[in-house]
């Protein structure tokens, strides 16, 4: 392992509750290592999935076990259902039951859907246990695995019941995208290119010309796209950590992309990288017909989209019930709505997010009906 | 009301997450004027219990119906096992079914049991919505409403999931103690008591002095006693707001009374407070059996419980099967056990509490023994 580059570290500066991002290859391997260096722990819960435990919890058991940590293991069916009130629960009461104190670390092993559900667990689990993410899809690694964001899904929308608490160490190890299908790839690509739409237009550019390479499988494009994602959260979230203001810009495309979701009934048939792929075209789109955007910024995105392989319309997702009055309910129901108004972010052109509470409805409502007649 | 003296105000000092405590009489009649100060909410929501809202609840509408507040209203069973995570599923989901968004203030109208479950509730929908406490019990308006410790109970036991979550404002309205019953104004007076043993020899004194004068409802011995315990729990809050060392002090007594009410079922048989005096009295005992503690220190504590009537013995309360094998079992499942070693918090004297890693369990066996066979 030595011949391999050191990790690239990016800090998320949040005082007392600051910690590390690694990213690098060969992070797993040497999980026992990192660990000792950030919690007083000798028992350590693993939390993952029955995809992921596959390819990579064998290999961070045997990390684990020759750094002498006792290891507990929680394998959960993989998907967005899990996300529930339900799992914490029965998750919860499984630690207790095995004794656990409030030293023992748990340890997200997954994607965004392990990653929130063990770091709610741990937030609440004793009032809050320590807690590690080594995120194993793209998109876990650029944006859910970083910021303190956890939740769990509701009846009534995704991510209603949660809360803000941060890791104590992240390892992005880059080995785990090799195992990951090119669907999952292309949808966590999706938010990378979020970064450079909301405040960076020449890391959108980079993406223009970089990001066949990161989906790809290049190793050195996706450690600098990583690297590149993780800094810019890491500077909104140290600037807000719970989006009072600004860090509602990483809900771009959130909004719109939560009211598919929340109709396509979390399945695989529309990815959550996807659904924000698709939020992101609409809220330009929008931006646009609203004459706040340039005509050809909002072509450039969707072109970028295009050609990466990115959904650009819901054809062969919508189906009948999908009407804009359902849509606009489900966005209403969204967490980030205040009062009567709705919140969108919007953008006066790439790399120039902004947050607009005064969104026409009508516009919104033609917008809808567009995309879903076409 | 403007003939009454204005209220007490002590801050909990906590940075940009601090607040005060409001200490006095008509304080809930005037709840509209004080939320409007802290929260931007045109939305609360009132989480009480049927006892409570007999007494309170139409004077608090009233006082927010006349400051323009929107008002639902969330009445639950009063006692111990309303603070499940049953509860709090029905009465998120609830919350959520009724279209709030994050600006809607919970406000607990309550003791401890509904400050916990409430205070957790807002701790995590939406990832935290504004709370305001407005304990109505002494034992609430001295302790569990300040430094943000919200939870709720498991079948493991006793404020096991939960989280850190402070309010925005605590309304400690003396008037509430009328509508109490003795019994429970004794165990709240507990709660005060200790912190004159944690670290305020003088205090004790002062209780020694004035205790009486406190439960038979003397308006100024009352607040003097409210303010002076929330000003010592806010000390030590400001100090460790996360319970890492000196916070734990403000558990003295709590060990074992959290085994006592474990066994006991958490019924009236056993108030919390009662259990902490049983428990402080063990503390005292333990102490003084290991050396640390005069004799007649520990003989002081003892005296003061008896002469202002909290429970000095299990006489009626334990039955055959509290044996000291189960009550040391329900200690090892105690939130703030680390790894192999049992934390207690023991007293050099009154005054000088600290915390102690060590203790023989043998000692503890045999002081079990006795108390339960006594």
């Amino acid at each position: 392992m030595s011949d391999r580059p050191a990790s690239t570290k990016v800090t998320v500066d949040l005082g007392e509750r600051s910690y590390n991002i690694l990213i690098g290859t060969g992070l797993i391997e040497r999980a026992g290592d990192y660990l000792a260096k950030v919690t007083p722990a000798r028992r350590v819960v693993i939390v993952t999935d029955e995809n992921v435990a596959l390819h990579w919890l064998e290999t961070l058991e045997i990390a684990l076990t020759r750094a002498n940590y006792q290891i507990l293991i929680r394998i959960l069916k993989p998907g967005e259902q899990t996300k529930s009130l339900e799992q914490i629960d029965a998750l919860t009461d499984w630690m207790l039951e095995s004794g656990i104190d409030r030293k023992t670390t748990i340890i997200a092993l997954g994607g965004g859907v392990i990653g929130d559900l063990a770091g709610f667990a741990a937030a609440i689990t004793l009032r809050g246990l320590p807690f590690i993410q080594i995120p194993t899809t793209l998109l876990a690694q650029v944006d859910s695995s970083v910021g303190g964001k956890t939740a769990v899904d509701t009846r009534h929308g995704k991510n209603l019941i949660g809360a803000f608490y941060q890791p104590l160490l992240v390892l992005a190890d880059i080995d785990t995208l090799s195992t990951l299908p090119a669907r999952q790839v292309a949808a966590g690509y999706s938010e990378i290119v979020k970064y450079g739409l909301i405040n960076d237009p020449s890391f959108f550019e980079w993406c223009e010309v970089n990001g066949h390479a990161v989906l790809n499988g290049d190793e050195a494009a996706a450690r600098s796209a990583i690297e590149m994602s993780c800094r810019a959260k890491a500077a909104i979230v140290a600037a807000d950590e719970y989006e009072r203001d600004k860090r509602a810009l990483l809900n771009l495309g959130h909004t719109f992309g939560h009211a598919f979701e929340v109709e396509a009934g979390f399945h695989d048939l529309l990815l959550h990288g996807e659904a924000v792929a698709l939020g992101t075209l609409c809220a330009f789109e929008l931006s646009r017909r609203l004459g706040f955007c340039p005509g050809q910024d909002a072509e450039r995105v969707r072109s970028h989209f295009t050609e990466v392989g990115l959904p650009t319309n819901l054809d062969g997702i919508a189906e009948a019930h999908w009407t804009p009055d359902v849509i606009l309910a489900h966005m209403g129901k969204d967490k980030k709505t205040e009062g009567d108004n709705l919140t969108f972010i919007l953008a006066r052109g790439i790399g120039q997010a902004y947050i607009e509470t005064d969104v026409p409805a009508e516009a919104l409502r033609v917008l809808l009906s567009d995309l879903l007649l076409t």
